[in-house]
């Protein structure tokens, strides 16, 4: 064909991969998933596909829980049971117990109940330290309960990555933290950070967003006591699926979430005003949850059944080696550098490669249908959900985004900037 | 057949009903949805059912916003949007305008963020007054938020209803009340009581719950400046279906919502921290909002359109007191008495009668395919959603339950009290 859809590059062809794909312990489970023909799809850590059965199960949601038994249903189908049925499905992706984790909110509400009950606890410190290179919501949040708190003398203390460890002073409250960089794929250690932060009396809350389903995560071994996550990445939960949280079990009943609603509270139907959180992580809900999307979460865990994690992290690391050694070799020439580190050890399952004209290159990348994202200022985003994503699929990335750069296809005026949400 | 199916009840005949159901302007709205053939679900006050039109909508969103355009749905179906499209469907509902409504996260959650932005402008005044009527989970936040606040001097005052507003006192931040009682049915003026509070420089967030899509509302007209309410009842928006939130528009920019995320800031990509909440109403966004149940809320909405809203009151109205008149004339020697006033202006559109076995009753009913709920101590609850409950239905369901009390179906051992959420 021509050079960027060539079949060898360095020492691999195409077929290599395919050979690859072919003897996958993960192939099979791709057929778990409905994705549109001929679409290579690198975003799932931005939304990930729906499963194969999840028409026919919201069908059924809709028709005969909702529709049919309609009021009763928050009993014959367990709707007010959803949340904790959620987070047993999560549990064993991170590593612990069924009842430590629960669905509940968003990502951004369930790090409010976290570092607002931790800052309550934590008596004369008032300090909440986060990591500038959060995803931005995470930040947004801790300013926001901490200009509510200005009051009572708490603040929000933002430093680079790097630094984070060495600011651990004894002024810092709670400090939160996210795992994999949304925009590099740089993973931090959970253990050696947490015990960090323990050394100086700081809990830490670990945002898992870019974590869950992707990684081999064992909180437990690595001493991990708080963590929020996102339902609708590699947990494939549906657009805006809810968020979950991790909470260690002992510590679960030392804290009084801020948010307190009627889902949370030990007797939803009482009228007495007695502060009386449910027991264990049910104190963490607040509102009635979106039973419909909650549902969709629910279905999306089940592609996880029988999946090995430490599988999903093996292919997801050569995922991403394949495609860094892959843009070296044949996109070096076109000004792309990498924006991910290239140990994989030390990587999200993720590759970002930057651009002085990543906007348009990506855009025009989506009409040659491989999807991944753009983010600020300069990445070409990649994600690599080891469950679906092939060899063969990075080949055709790299290849994809060479005749885009090659031909200049980026130039086009429909690929120029507009505003862009996601 | 029997005395409790008989076909007349004083001057009233079934078939006098059948004719006022055949001349009922809203009676073709029936046809919107989709209820089990049989049931009289005098429930939509819980969980409103399912428009004909849910099913195919929502397997639409599934299969071809989320399935086939995945991430890209976010601008092509204009997901980013939706929260605003939705509070642009509730507004008509309220008497206000299209940009003064958005749906977002639970009512609960809404109210969290009117009373924290309220109490952070309030200065001196650190009292959050309210009714201890409200719905529990009212109470919840309220108490939740003022715990949170506690070293700033805040403070919770729970007054019984009918001292309300005499407890609008110097010290008051922020108050708020609940329209319709969820048991009783009693309905607040709310342009009276806007007005006294307002007259004690007290602004009053409204918990609109069990009036939207009941009863006429004109907010503008009634000096209302700040509500929320609920998307599962009578919007017909689908189990836990989100929120919303009205804040005049002169005063939005006024709050600063202390649940601050990406999805309401001004650049949800920007990663600088400057507090840039997003104009409007969007500024009350926090995370990502749980898509496939917002569409399920627009899909409801739409069983809306052409109807007027002055026609559902009024038809609300007349089936309550109709249910209240069968009731007394049928009933009365059962020990049955009514649980909410007699007088239609002042009562939402449910009825409650109390009964010393109000729980077992209310199963036995359901038992026999007539839908209501139970409440606390001892009420029979009954919603009356005008756009699909008959004339017929009050008369069937209160000679179903003369039936039960008659025969004293609710002392079957099947109908003993086990823990009941909803």
């Amino acid at each position: 064909m021509n050079a960027g859809r060539g079949s060898r590059s360095g020492s691999l062809t195409r077929h290599d991969l395919a050979e690859r794909d072919r003897t996958d312990p993960l192939a099979p489970f791709r057929a778990r998933f409905r994705l549109p023909e001929g679409l290579i799809y690198l975003d799932g850590n931005s939304l990930g596909p729906p499963s194969r059965r999840m028409r026919a199960r919201m069908d059924a949601v809709v028709a005969e829980e909702w529709g049919r038994d309609l009021i009763g249903s928050w009993n014959r189908h367990g709707w007010f049971r959803l949340p904790e049925r959620v987070g047993a499905r999560i549990a064993p992706l991170l590593g612990v117990d069924a009842d430590e984790v629960i669905a509940a909110d968003s990502v951004s509400l369930n790090l409010f109940k976290l570092l607002g009950a931790l800052l309550r606890v934590t008596g004369e410190r008032r300090v909440v330290l986060a990591d500038e290179g959060n995803f931005p919501t995470d930040l947004h949040v801790a300013a926001g309960l901490t200009r509510l708190l200005a009051d009572t003398g708490a603040s929000l203390r933002l430093v680079p990555p790097e630094e984070f460890e060495a600011a651990l002073a004894a002024d810092v409250a709670v400090a939160t933290l996210t795992q994999v960089d949304f925009r590099t794929g740089r993973k931090r250690d959970l253990q050696r950070v947490t015990e960090a932060a323990r050394r100086s009396g700081v809990p830490v809350v670990w945002d898992l967003s870019h974590s869950a389903g992707a990684l081999s995560l064992d909180l437990h071994r690595d001493g991990v006591q708080y963590a929020v996550g996102c339902g609708y990445k590699y947990l494939n939960g549906g657009p805006g699926a809810p968020g979950f949280l991790y909470v260690a079990r002992e510590l679960q009943e030392t804290l009084d979430s801020p948010l307190a609603g009627w889902m949370g509270h030990a007797h939803p139907f009482d009228c007495g005003l007695e502060h009386d959180p449910a027991p264990g992580m049910r104190r963490f809900l607040v509102g009635t949850p979106p039973i419909l999307s909650m549902m969709a979460l629910e279905e999306g865990l089940r592609a996880f059944e029988d999946v090995a994690m430490d599988e999903v992290r093996r292919k997801g690391r050569a995922l991403g080696d394949l495609f860094l050694e892959l843009a070296e070799e044949r996109l070096d020439a076109f000004g792309v550098v990498p924006g991910s580190p290239r140990d994989s050890a030390a990587r999200g399952s993720q590759v970002s490669l930057r651009h002085a004209e990543a906007y348009p290159v990506m855009q025009a990348l989506i009409a040659r249908g491989v999807v991944g994202d753009f983010r600020e200022p300069d990445y070409l985003r990649f994600g690599l959900a080891p469950l679906f994503v092939r060899y063969v699929d990075i080949w055709d990335a790299v290849a994809a985004l060479g005749e885009v750069l090659a031909r200049e296809e980026y130039r086009k005026p429909r690929f120029r900037r507009r505003r862009e949400v996601t």
